[in-house]
């Protein structure tokens, strides 16, 4: 079949809307129409160039929601007209990993994944006679979309596809974090280091859970008003209590450090301070944010010895197939908001303005709705 | 009172074997008879110049057991007679990181303890005249030292003190770790980075929880059989496999990595191994060793992001006065095996030959018995 897509040619190119063909899913694959993906930083990182495992030419998007319209032989959990959010990190419920219950990150089709195409090494894409891969498995800007079974998390149909898409990526990380990979517990201290989409996720993530003070760091003051509306109660700018005094400055606020600590700036200069400011015996550090290629974090291993732990988390520690529907519903209930977080919408054509809106720091998520 | 003692008289120099003045027990404070002392790495570090807050002249020594003589005032858990172990990590239980339940890092004498004198600011040793600092709040150098209270394990009347000495560091340190901090599970897959004598009680610890792989790392050769009769499975050489190998022969040795890992060296390279050996999604690794002041530890967040956990640990987070005690008892229960680590016992004139020991690789742990 033939649909819309945007394409991403080459590194640092624009995208462009091109008609594509689709081949149909194969066995355990599905078909999915995409109705609404949000453009995530990550989209951002590979099409930039600077992602060295990015592919080109590729459909990219990751963090979208649709309808499925036809499913491939042996796929049992799925039929025509089911509401799905699609997953970059699968749950096969079979692999070493799933069977572990320690980790989401799922290894059934990490392979071929990672080489931007099915599980059977082909690509159902194919543009101007040529293959076009897939990306982390999704490639939601396409209107019409192909993957596993085991990528798709199955969600309730009353919910809108232009703002769950978001819980496709940025929301589920950020709440994730805090209640999968971190476990805050009622009354903690949580510090937040960036206050973009991720870093308010987990703000409110953090509140949800009941968390006492919730710090966030951010060099714009500007983050500050949105910050406060999803939970922060307290607000540090590195300018103005010095950029290397931001450690102090949080384990005063806190009496005595962070309980948790999260990384949303993918800084590895602010993940040193994110662990180091944690409190001592005790205080966990997460690791959202993504480094640029080659970059290192360091510390004392004298941190560690007096008892912070610094991990990390990708997905937010979400099972895709099992968490994710829930997270829909916490939203349906009124739990997370979504909505504020939501700062443009706009058509597959418009999908630059997109990525120009994040580059100038107007957006916190602009969503193309199909 | 006159005892016996060790004196460090300056960093680089052998300790001499003074007679030196004891003053009684102030309020909460316990005169202990220190019956038998184990001679650490950590004082050897100390002792060395290298340790930034080495104070002298001190009494050294923190690995000791012995016999309460007097209490001071307001003394109501302890009497004359009873058997303690000092412990340098104490345990008021109400500080705020005792009331935490999350961490053994006592805070309620820690600021006096690094200064080197007892909490109320002062030594209750002189030598020829002049103060001389306690150490680590133990000095168990000295046939008669005055500890806190609260920096007492009471333990068993049965034990010998030649052998539970040795409980109140090194034993606590490794299987602590294990138990404690890592809470390794049946089944777990464990590598120990170091084969001495942290290392040794990290490997029984392992087995004593029934961890399925016990992986050790060391450049000797010769470590392996005594390694072997306490618990190891498998022995990796890095001279064998390569020095930049290590981590991919134990992710083959482990069929895809440690579950948990142990670095008891003190080496930021090895701490790196360390962490990166660990098995993708959930493997945690643990520092024990104390790296020379000023080193850091160093990897790529991706490490963390895909799942590996990096924490630390001291006194194998064991609590002192609780934990303690149900150590002695599973020694005398014959569940650890302390007897075979004691290569080496002397008097207290020949305390200098334990570091030579020591520093030319021929002890695991040398005891000094008064």
């Amino acid at each position: 079949m033939k649909t819309r897509a945007a394409v991403a040619w080459a590194a640092g190119k624009p995208l462009t809307i091109e008609t594509i063909d689709v081949r149909g899913p194969r066995e355990g694959e599905v078909l999915v129409e995409i109705m609404a993906t949000g453009v995530c930083h990550t989209d951002a990182y590979t099409l930039s160039g600077a992602d060295p495992e990015g592919l080109f030419p590729a459909i990219l998007g990751h963090e979208g929601a649709g309808v499925v319209r036809e499913v491939g032989p042996g796929v049992t959990t799925l039929k025509p007209g089911d509401h799905v959010i699609p997953l970059y990190t699968p749950e096969c419920r079979q692999c070493k990993t799933c069977l572990s219950r320690r980790s989401n990150l799922c290894t059934a089709i990490r392979a071929t994944q990672g080489k931007g195409v099915m599980p059977d090494g082909t690509s159902r894409f194919a543009c101007e006679g040529s293959d076009v891969f897939h990306y982390m498995g999704c490639s939601t800007f396409a209107n019409f979309t192909v993957l596993p079974e085991i990528a798709l998390a199955k969600v309730r149909e009353d919910a809108p596809f232009d703002k769950i898409c978001y819980i496709g990526c940025g929301v589920t990380t950020g709440i994730g974090a805090v209640i999968y990979t971190a476990k805050v517990w009622p009354g903690a201290n949580v510090v937040v280091f960036g206050l973009g989409g991720i870093g308010l996720n987990v703000i409110q993530g953090a509140r949800m859970v009941g968390a006492d003070k919730i710090v966030g760091v951010d060099l714009n003051p500007g983050k500050r008003a949105m910050a406060e509306k999803f939970g922060m109660t307290h607000f540090i700018n590195p300018d103005e209590v010095g950029r290397d005094k931001v450690v102090e400055a949080i384990i005063d606020v806190t009496g005595g450090g962070a309980d948790f600590s999260f990384e949303c700036i993918g800084n590895v200069h602010t993940m040193r301070q994110a662990l180091e400011c944690c409190h001592r015996g005790w205080g966990e550090s997460i690791v959202i944010g993504v480094a640029a290629s080659g970059q290192e974090i360091s510390t004392r291993p004298f941190q560690l010895v007096t008892g912070r732990v610094w991990k990390g988390t990708a997905f937010g520690g979400a099972r895709g197939r099992t968490d994710v529907p829930k997270i829909v519903d916490w939203y349906m209930d009124g739990k997370i908001n979504i909505d504020d977080l939501i700062t443009h919408t706009m058509t597959l054509d418009e999908i630059n303005t997109a990525f120009d809106l994040m580059h100038e720091g107007k957006s916190i998520r602009s969503v193309v709705v199909y």
